[in-house]
């Protein structure tokens, strides 16, 4: 019965992790939204998968306020999110300004708390949802190249940390996945052409992950990895 | 065709989170070894799995040696080995001894040691294998009542970092499961009958999480997790 | 002679930390120019100093650039930061809102990015200077009550570290100081009149600390420290 | 009066940090007693302060013993210790044997618990002590060439958490100084001619450090910090 499928919605949906997460979880049975700043570049994914498709942008809290409830309205209560959010400048003190470091805390952290008062309470009422949060290996620390980016996915991952120790215990399991690794997609292929193909992180494989987390039972939950190309220094 | 099955080792089969994997990775299509101190004990589970059992002192360096030498003669070369050793004595600086601290490093880290040294190797020349590590949220910090234990619990920690690094580039998949929280055990839960179900941690759930990394193809692989009871308080 | 003495800059003085630790610059040796949200409540720290104080309102760019050319103006170029800003809001995601969560990112991260980016190009050009941090145990971690503030205090010490890693080869010390305890004040003491003395952590000690970080020569910088009352518990 | 000096000893005194610790202690106004593997090699540097020396091997329980007995009757109850041992052999999982994983954990860690055991609980009885440890950035994690020297360092660091939170409350101030850096020494500096000078990590910056975390009043004590020349890259 369709109308008994969980709801999924995928928050930052490009060529690479987005996409292929939202493919796996219709695979695994949930009706799936997906968001990104514009929602017309998702029209096909939306066609192939039977979806929804909303314009967010994650810096704006009204503007994830209303893709969520616009998702709500379309296509019912929120079960999952996956906020796979992230842009950020990359670059030194010297060739960031202050609008790069608001947008890497506004869509890394920011968005995410506003999604996150406005879904979370709600998950715990029905006693069950799920948050998985797309992190780096700037979640971790902070390099000169990273100055703003790191900054924007440490406030996120100790946001999730947060949210996770809060809201476990009323049964929503919140997740981080510290991707560490270039991600496999056609344009950085293309960037890269002496690059082996085994050195690019693979979406299905992030997808596979994510999947897993919402897999488990909550008597054993992973609140975060890493995940990595097996050639990967680090 | 069982020969073409892979073979797994489970080092450190007690009632809990070692029988869960055994069992999971018989499931999961493996042949499957279990070694503890004294092979016997598992005599019903080997009946059940049609496995072959091992007795292995981790502590012991020509221990461990041979018990891997008679599982390659009686099942073959190795593909997996689940590493779920680690006994020690809990307890301050005053009532731990030497010897409860060398039994924390030996079991933890230095048959860990041992073993990889054993394998690894040959599991490179085959270019595939696999080494899963359960550690606990000792890996991550010492306490006063765990001044032995989390000693040899963050060696093998920096170990299993050591070998996933340098292994995971030839194609060994090493990760490390942090378990935060209470084993769900028959005597465990004798010991605290008024503890809620849900407060222990789920062997299935364990083994679960293991199979799931033997699953990870190569090009997205996790190298440490967390798993708790959702309303474990961290 | 006045003038060759190096010019320190605190900013966020209230009656603990910040006021200890100009008093200790003072002492040094150093010019101290104090600032804080109201720069008048700092007349009695700038006559006993003979110091220079000025408003600066870290959440506000605007502020913060012209507090530190007042300085420069009134005392000279600023050879020595401390960053004691770090208001934020407690409370749980439910109980703080997107403004509280402004104000912990604006005073932790932001105000000190932009002071960042005003003052260390000048301070590398003159091939000396130094930057300290008054971080927290939310620098390390998210719980539940500090869902905006460990935000805020886990953006501040990446953007730290990118500082501490592009900087220190061009000669400028950037440290961090990780603060564990209660801080004694009056109005702590009198609203806890059962703690006991010894588990308030003294403002004079961070104030050494302090001291001696800016005293380490070059081939021996430390960047992070933590700091905490013998009997607390951590 | 000499008799009311407090009695330092250092162990693991080579030609640079061991040696500069002693002599900083002694001008701080410490009796000293120096130990290595082979006191011979002392002889100068206690000329040099007027203290005693003494062989200590960390690997072996019996001689840590011996040597804290020998430095009580000879110099008087000890106060302070500086735990400055920590060879290792440096090598990947088929190039390291188990001794050398044995010397990592004996030295680093095992020796250092004999001697907490040994003289934590008098220290306490006192009311007051100290214990600092050197630490090394392998005591933070695990990479291919570190395999048995980090797990010996990560051990040492987890024990060393482990005594600080026992001890803390008792009086005894246990910190941990994470070197990192390239030491800066005659023969290090011959083996490496090319090498900028400023890229090499101070023995007096060490030494000025403990000296430092060795006055901090108990009511900001600091645990952990990190050491290094400011052009190191980390």
């Amino acid at each position: 019965m369709t109308n008994t499928k969980r709801i999924a919605l995928v928050v930052g949906v490009g060529p690479g992790l987005g996409t292929a997460t939202a493919r796996r979880l219709h695979a695994d049975g949930y009706r799936v939204a997906v968001a990104s700043r514009n929602a017309e570049r998702l029209a096909g994914l939306v066609q192939e998968l039977g979806g929804f498709a909303v314009s967010i942008d994650a810096t704006d809290p009204a503007s994830v306020e209303a893709g969520v409830a616009a998702v709500e309205e379309a296509v019912g209560p929120i079960h999952t999110v996956v906020w796979n959010v992230g842009g950020g400048v990359f670059g030194t003190l010297e060739t960031v300004d202050t609008d790069g470091l608001d947008l890497a805390l506004g869509t890394n952290t920011r968005g995410l708390f506003v999604l996150a008062k406005r879904l979370l309470p709600q998950m715990a009422e029905r006693g069950d949802g799920a948050l998985v949060i797309t992190g780096a290996t700037a979640s971790l620390r902070g390099k000169p190249f990273t100055t703003a980016f790191a900054a924007g996915k440490a406030a996120q991952r100790s946001l999730a940390q947060s949210l996770a120790r809060e809201w476990g215990p009323k049964g929503i399991h919140v997740a981080l996945v510290i991707v560490d690794g270039m991600v496999d997609l056609p344009n950085t292929r293309a960037r890269m052409p002496d690059r082996a193909a085994e050195s690019f992180l693979s979406p299905d494989g992030f997808a596979a992950t994510v999947s897993f987390l919402l897999s488990q039972a909550r008597n054993a939950w992973t609140f975060e990895l890493d995940l990595r190309p097996h050639v990967e220094a680090w």
